[in-house]
């Protein structure tokens, strides 16, 4: 069996047999080998580097005691380096799990998009989780960005987690019981250990001690990076990291204070990452300059073909992610047409397909040529071309010599009017490969993802790597190239396959080609695949809910080459878990399909995708393990949390902090609690069901699964109280005050958790915006917005809710904060409200204008959306344009702040009097719907238009003029508080 | 070539095919694998563990911005324990260096004693460095203590210095350029951490930061170890040492800071290990538990020879140290006189030889077996024996049947004149072998050394581990077992040698077989061939100073079995250095003997002693290698040290804390300056050469030099000064402050330096006994003894200090302090000189009587010594036994207290007036020596004797009584302040 010992030792000896030095681990406690030098500084600047280094790496949040079998305190991770990017780390990877013994061809290795980011660090990448049927071992990222500097070269970052491979290739059910070396487990030399750090980190770390170490520690690293010393200073960074992890494991982190602290440790290191990039170059780079590599040169031009060919052009590529793969597909399209509508070849349809590493354009019946072409060319204009002689000007002379043509080739035509000098070239049409070498080039180079890298191309970018390309047009291939890239006749199959790169005959024969290889090369046929093969295996027992997991399945589809669906089973005692648990641990850990019976109950089975022909009964295995050890998990979790009364839960919120200023999360539900009575109470919506789960809501925060797994918030508070006997109503108004959780979210099923809901949100946004601001540029790290969102969902949706004015709800919210909301705050968010609303009945599809027009409902966004409802069909009402004619002519006259009101017994003009007894008639209070304001209204029309025509309002003698503007302005000011007239377009 | 990668994956290899675990280094800062919790608290208990790591080891002291070529802040350790001793950890060793491809029986690898202690963690073991051609590779500790516990069983630590080992191998001459990896050298890796961190632990550190991390760090230890949890304590004791060692690099540790915190860390670590040893009970230690050995069975005994043999007895060790050996030469001489004594064998003469690896004894013409014997056995006396009808009584029967005799065979003696019943038995003589037997045993069993140690055995201790006995009396093998060792016939030769074991035919053959085969037992046949083949080696050109090395040699004589002396020579250039530097590095570092021309001037060469038959060419090139880094070393310091003006190292001092209360070297030295001023001013010896000396005192402890060879100090002192042009006596003033460094060091060559080494001694106990207190038992940690009997050899030995009081100069140095020094504190002190002084004199064979006769002198021991000169002839003086018998008579006559003094008219009788007569003529006041005393007082012998004859002292009138004592108090009073004459014996 191979011990964890030897398997340090086999990747350490693999990877420097690919050159990698050997470091040690960081000597200071670190939560990844990434945070280790030989990593985060090295990355850095021009130096190539390539190294291998074990990590134990300290999690102080996933201390268990030793007791959980899958998470550790201490976990040992094997870091490489590769810098620059060597072009096929990803083979090189699989290498080093041969290494390890593992067949790659039989097992299902996959690389599952996972973008990764340490915003303490100001560092991303984008890469992989690699799964080996279904187990997260190895973490693959192309690294970006560390310290805030783009990095460049890029470097590939290969993470393994030892413990996770050694469990599955040991067959081991708990990391104790790995083999660590011959005759010792690892529990017999590390389970102490586990226990006791973890004792530290959850229970007995001093959070006072630990709180001045970070002090002390930003303290140290700040003066280091002012010394300009960037080794000592990151060291100091990594120990303020390690101290603020201890103090988050304690429990003992606001969401305030963890923001500063990222934003401190972000700019720490960005400090030291310049510095470090600084003294390197001062050091004359010792380890000497990373070369760019040379551009490709494209194949030779040979045409054989002279009749109409199939285009066909491949981009070959590292795994894209699903999302990814639709719109790289798109832009495929749109670039092939565009590109080929710039050129005179004839073709018939375009079809695309893509893979996850691969992009497929084909292009039906491709002339071999270009047609001729007459192309005329302007020279002078005539009256400067010729000398009053006749004779050529020195200017023709110029324009006859830069075309390579003589004064005889020209003649003088007509252009706008003006006689121009010109030559008429003929160009003939050039040769397919040439020009579609040209259209295929920028295919490539135009191709962009919503989030974009580099790897070891100097020039390209996009979602992932793009490795190779295959342009054949016939049997030619097409000379393209680009950067580093030409392309050829070679494709690359399945890693795996027996032969991973086959030469491709002609264009024609490509999709056949892929396909007798496994490869489905269309997403719809794959997705069929997966589809009838899941169905398949599952019946007559169960069904997929194809609909239902329609994007899932999707998903899937883009994750696989060669769909290989797989039945998997877990014990039936995972059953007693809710079946959200069960779901989401399927649906989006491991991308399984769940399994239902006819009556849509969980069964204890499951489907898998593999990619390509594995070992069935191998893969299953390992798949059923990963599940069966993720369910543990949360079984464990589950059981806990059953034995644990609500009211133990419940208060264990009063230790976790909301926001330093804004006081535990218990103050917080308290506040919430209390606002949703307040509101109740003006509302006349007072129950007992809100009574109690006003006492009840967010207790579920305390329970263990709900820290496991923070998407399940609320379903759990729900499970949980259903069985401690709450009633049902208490039950979901417990959820309800979770929703929505996001656009498109179920809303509040009952009118308590309704209440609670526009609670929660209110005393979110006023203590929020009091402590931290509101959110401003694309920043909103407390979702402030999305919270706003929800109010306006909640309100529009609950019809109960109707009367609820949300800035009244605001101000009771702002009054029960631990903090003062000054009054123009208040004023502040409520503009706020109407900029979202604003957005967002916009984003929905409602005119712009009709939208600023109910604006001032802008509080209450039910009254807004029935005012709009109403202004649908108004629009297009004569009367009702009359009437908003009559209003916006009188506001554009009367100038602002002129007060409604006037002296009738000023007014003599006919016109003018006829208009105040209309006026007089008119009493609009209390109108709230636009059909019956403009009933009312309807008879000042005709009045006012006469007003217009024969007053005229700015009369010499002052006291007329001011009636007769009293008496505008008074027009102007009935609709004030229906709509805001103003803004209505016709 | 092998890369310093290649050789740590190459041992961790070798290790982990021993059985060894690989494990990580720590991931906290350690300044050596010791303090990893994989040795620290894996030796503890009764578990077994076998494990190899790397430690990357952070040593703050020994920053030097990576300039140093031998010396880094971060050096790699490589650390294997071995838990329980395999009996071979040696062979085993020397297997790992064949592994990384050396040649061990070409090269001089060698064994040299080296006991390991680190008073911080409670830890001690011994055992010794191991050196190859010279240079320190490794640290080989059987390791005997951890945390203040015994360890049991004992584990062997074996700790590689890579960066050495493989500068060796590499033949590089500074780290930086080792090779590393292929192609990447360990600077271009390292060198940038190294000048950052040095940055950091010499002039950037934050000390106010670092001492608060302390604090926080020993506050978490202590509350863990409350808790329970020894590995979470014990890491943050890691923490505080590494606080503590950046501190202590920055220069802010003071003397008694230094012991407090390593006090401090003794009792946190001894907790750790208290509670680790209690956990891994509780757990039931996880990894099983180490069986002891098994005893071992003693050759079966034959016995083939009848006449007189030769006895031969050799017990094998791992290296002796050679202090060691000496002491264990004799205790075998004494053990097997005194064992063949308690025997009836006759034997001849017994020699006893040694070498580092085996203790021999050889007994001449040892007979084959005891003489037969008669042996009286007592039984109860006769009259108990016999009833009166002289029938045997139970107690008889008793007897006999005890004896396994009958009545009929005992018969009735006189013993001590009182009749006894006895029985007298023939006793055959025993066989050679079986009587040897135990004899030799007990040899093994009685050898003890100064400090003892333990290994796999578990019975048997002493300074080094017994590995084979050999036993043989002529051709039998003498069946000796003890404990798990049984001899035999086979003894071993050098490791290297190519058959390593060989068998002994006869006990006369013994030491022809080991001369043979080179190994040379006697220690003056190999001094000898030392002596004699230095000489030939370094003839015509040099001399060795065979006398002055003497002890050096000597030491030499018993590092090696087969010595082979090798010249090696240096560069010239380093002839620059100080005569006093270049041999302190040979002696004290590399045991090298230096060579000298005719007129006694060092010439650029050495003579080393290798161990058997090496490749000559590569050990002298390694050697010589060694001394070159070593010189470099120190050639380095001592140009930058000339290079610096006096008065930059002067003010060095401010930066070293002398103690916490004290002040810093720079406020001592100050101090000392003026109270050596003030002596003079005193005694009249006030010079210009005593004021710029007083100036300069202490300088050289802010020279680089001295920092790194303490020994140094004042030696540089006195070169420095001279270099920069002081006066000769200024300069020797400044050595002779820092003189006598230990007993029998020289005096102080000049009265400015005489009076600047009183006033350091003085200012040092003062200082101390105010804040630290008085040394007590064996604690001294600051050697206020060693200070304390200095003042007295300097007093005595400088004829101008003779009026000199140390008690009076003790309280100027008191008045200087920055602390107070009570009265009582003075007093207490002169009592601790009193006591001090009686000592001393009394080990220098003075009897004790006359040393506390003359100790009222105590302050001015110059003044004791005169006296004791006077007393010695005068104890035989009958004038002087006369005058000293009349003191002491009336001493003892006379109440305590009693004052001198009396009424004259009050006398009457004739014996009592004649005594006041001579009483009254008798003048003793400024008599300081004992002859003028002895003549002043004679007269008053003859009526003393007549008044105790013929005078009742204690008449019953109180007056007349009176008068009586005060008339002797007068005499008993007349040598007060000269001796304390109550102590005389005669």
């Amino acid at each position: 069996m191979l011990t964890m010992q030897d398997a340090l030792a086999r990747l350490t000896k693999y990877w420097t047999e690919q050159g990698c030095l050997t470091v040690q681990p960081m000597n200071t406690e670190v939560g990844a080998g990434t945070l280790n030098p030989a990593t985060f500084l090295r990355v850095l600047g021009p130096e190539p580097w390539k190294v291998v280094y074990v990590e134990p790496s300290v999690r102080p949040d996933d201390s268990r005691y030793g007791e959980n079998p899958n998470r550790l305190q201490t976990h040992t991770q094997l870091q490489v380096i590769l810098k620059p990017d060597p072009g096929n780390p990803q083979e090189l990877y699989l290498g080093s799990l041969a290494a390890l013994g593992i067949d790659v061809a039989a097992h299902d290795v996959r690389f599952v998009e996972d973008n990764w980011a340490s915003p303490a660090l100001g560092a991303w990448g984008l890469g992989w989780e690699v799964w080996l049927d279904g187990l997260e071992i190895t973490q693959f990222t192309y690294f970006q960005q560390a310290g805030g500097l783009n990095l460049d070269p890029v470097s590939v970052e290969i993470t393994y987690g030892i413990e996770r491979i050694i469990m599955a290739l040991q067959e081991k059910t708990h990391f104790k019981e790995i083999a660590y070396a011959p005759g010792v487990s690892y529990g017999e030399v590390f389970a102490q250990s586990e226990y006791e750090m973890s004792r530290y980190y959850l229970d007995d770390a001093d959070i006072e001690a630990n709180r001045r170490l970070l002090e002390i520690y930003a303290g140290e690293a700040q003066r280091m990076i002012d010394a300009g010393l960037p080794v000592p200073a990151h060291s100091y960074v990594l120990k303020c990291s390690q101290a603020f992890n201890v103090l988050d494991s304690r429990g003992a982190v606001s969401t305030a204070e963890r923001a500063a602290e990222f934003a401190r440790m972000r700019r720490l290191a960005g400090e030291v990452a310049k510095l470090w990039v600084g003294r390197r170059a001062e050091l004359e780079h010792p380890l000497g300059l990373t070369e760019p590599l040379d551009a490709a040169r494209a194949a030779a031009a040979v045409q054989t073909g002279t009749g109409e060919r199939t285009l066909v052009f491949e981009i070959g590529t590292e795994e894209l992610p699903p999302s990814e793969l639709r719109s790289a597909r798109e832009q495929v399209m749109r670039l092939m047409t565009e590109g080929l509508a710039g050129t005179r070849l004839a073709h018939g349809d375009i079809r695309v397909f893509g893979t996850p590493r691969r992009l497929i354009a084909v292009v039906q019946a491709v002339g071999a040529r270009e047609d001729d072409h007459e192309r005329v060319v302007r020279g002078p204009k005539a009256q400067a071309a010729y000398g009053a002689d006749g004779t050529p000007t020195k200017a023709l002379e110029g324009f006859v010599r830069g075309q390579g043509v003589t004064v005889a080739d020209v003649e003088t035509v007509e252009l706008n009017g003006v006689p121009h000098v010109v030559v008429t070239k003929h160009e003939a049409g050039r040769a397919a490969p040439t020009v579609l070498a040209g259209v295929l080039a920028q295919v490539v180079t135009g191709l962009r993802a919503a989030k974009n890298m580099r790897w070891n191309d100097p020039k390209l970018t996009f979602s992932r790597p793009v490795r190779w390309l295959v342009a054949l047009w016939g049997d030619d291939v097409v000379p393209v190239a680009v950067s580093t890239l030409s392309a050829g006749r070679e494709t690359r199959l399945l890693r795996t396959a027996a032969t991973p790169v086959v030469a491709i005959e002609s264009a024609e024969s490509f999709l056949e080609t892929l396909g007798v290889n496994g490869i489905v090369a269309d997403h719809e046929d794959r997705r069929e695949l997966i589809v009838i093969g899941a169905q398949d295996l599952v019946y007559p027992d169960g069904t997929i809910d194809v609909k239902g997991e329609s994007s899932l399945i999707d998903q899937i589809t883009d994750l696989v080459e060669q769909p290989l669906p797989l039945l998997g089973t877990f014990d039936e005692k995972y059953l007693e878990l809710p079946d959200p648990v069960l779901t989401t641990v399927m649906r989006k850990h491991q991308r399984y399909l769940p399994v239902r019976s006819a009556d849509g109950t969980l069964l204890p089975m499951f489907v898998t995708v593999a990619n390509g022909p594995v070992d069935v009964e191998l893969v299953r295995g390992g798949n059923e393990a990963v599940l069966r050890a993720r369910y543990e998990d949360a079984a464990f979790f589950y059981r806990a949390d059953l034995a644990t009364p609500i009211a133990d839960m419940r208060a264990k919120l009063a230790r976790l902090t909301f926001t330093d200023r804004l006081g535990s999360m218990a103050d917080r539900a308290d506040r919430i609690a209390a606002l949703a009575l307040r509101l109740a109470a003006m509302l006349g919506l007072e129950s007992g069901a809100l009574s109690r789960a006003a006492e009840l809501i967010k207790f579920d925060l305390g329970s263990q699964l709900v820290t496991e797994m923070t998407s399940l918030a609320g379903v759990m508070g729900r499970d949980y109280a259903l069985h401690a006997g709450e009633d049902r109503v208490v039950a979901q108004a417990v959820l309800d005050t979770e929703l929505p959780r996001n656009t498109g979210d179920s809303l509040p099923l009952t009118v308590p958790g309704a209440l609670l809901s526009i609670a929660d949100r209110l005393d979110l946004v006023a203590g929020l915006a009091a402590t931290v601001g509101l959110p401003t540029g694309s920043s909103d790290p407390f979702a402030v917005r999305r919270a706003v969102l929800g109010l306006f969902a909640v309100q529009r949706g609950v019809p109960a809710l109707a009367g609820l004015d949300l800035v009244e709800g605001l101000k009771l919210a702002a009054e029960a904060q631990p903090v003062e909301v000054p009054a123009p705050l208040l004023t502040e968010i409520a503009e706020f409200f109407a900029k979202r609303l604003e957005q967002a009945l916009t984003e929905e599809g409602q005119p712009v204008d009709r939208v600023r027009a109910v604006l001032p409902h802008a509080a209450r966004p039910s009254q807004a959306d029935m005012l709009l409802g109403q202004l649908a069909p108004a629009v297009s009402d004569p009367g009702f344009i009359a009437v908003a004619g009559a209003v916006q002519r009188a506001r554009r006259i009367v100038p602002a702040g002129t007060p409604a009101g006037y002296d009738a017994a000023v007014l003599s003009e006919p016109a003018e009097l006829a208009l105040h007894a209309a006026v007089d008639k008119i009493e609009v209070s209390g109108i709230t719907d636009v059909a019956s304001f403009v009933a009312v209204t309807q008879p000042l029309v005709t009045p006012l238009g006469t007003f217009f025509d024969e007053v005229f309002v700015m009369a010499e003698d002052p006291t007329v003029r001011a009636a007769r503007l009293g008496l505008l302005a008074t027009v102007r000011d009935l609709g004030d508080g229906l709509l805001d007239w103003a803004h209505l377009r016709f």
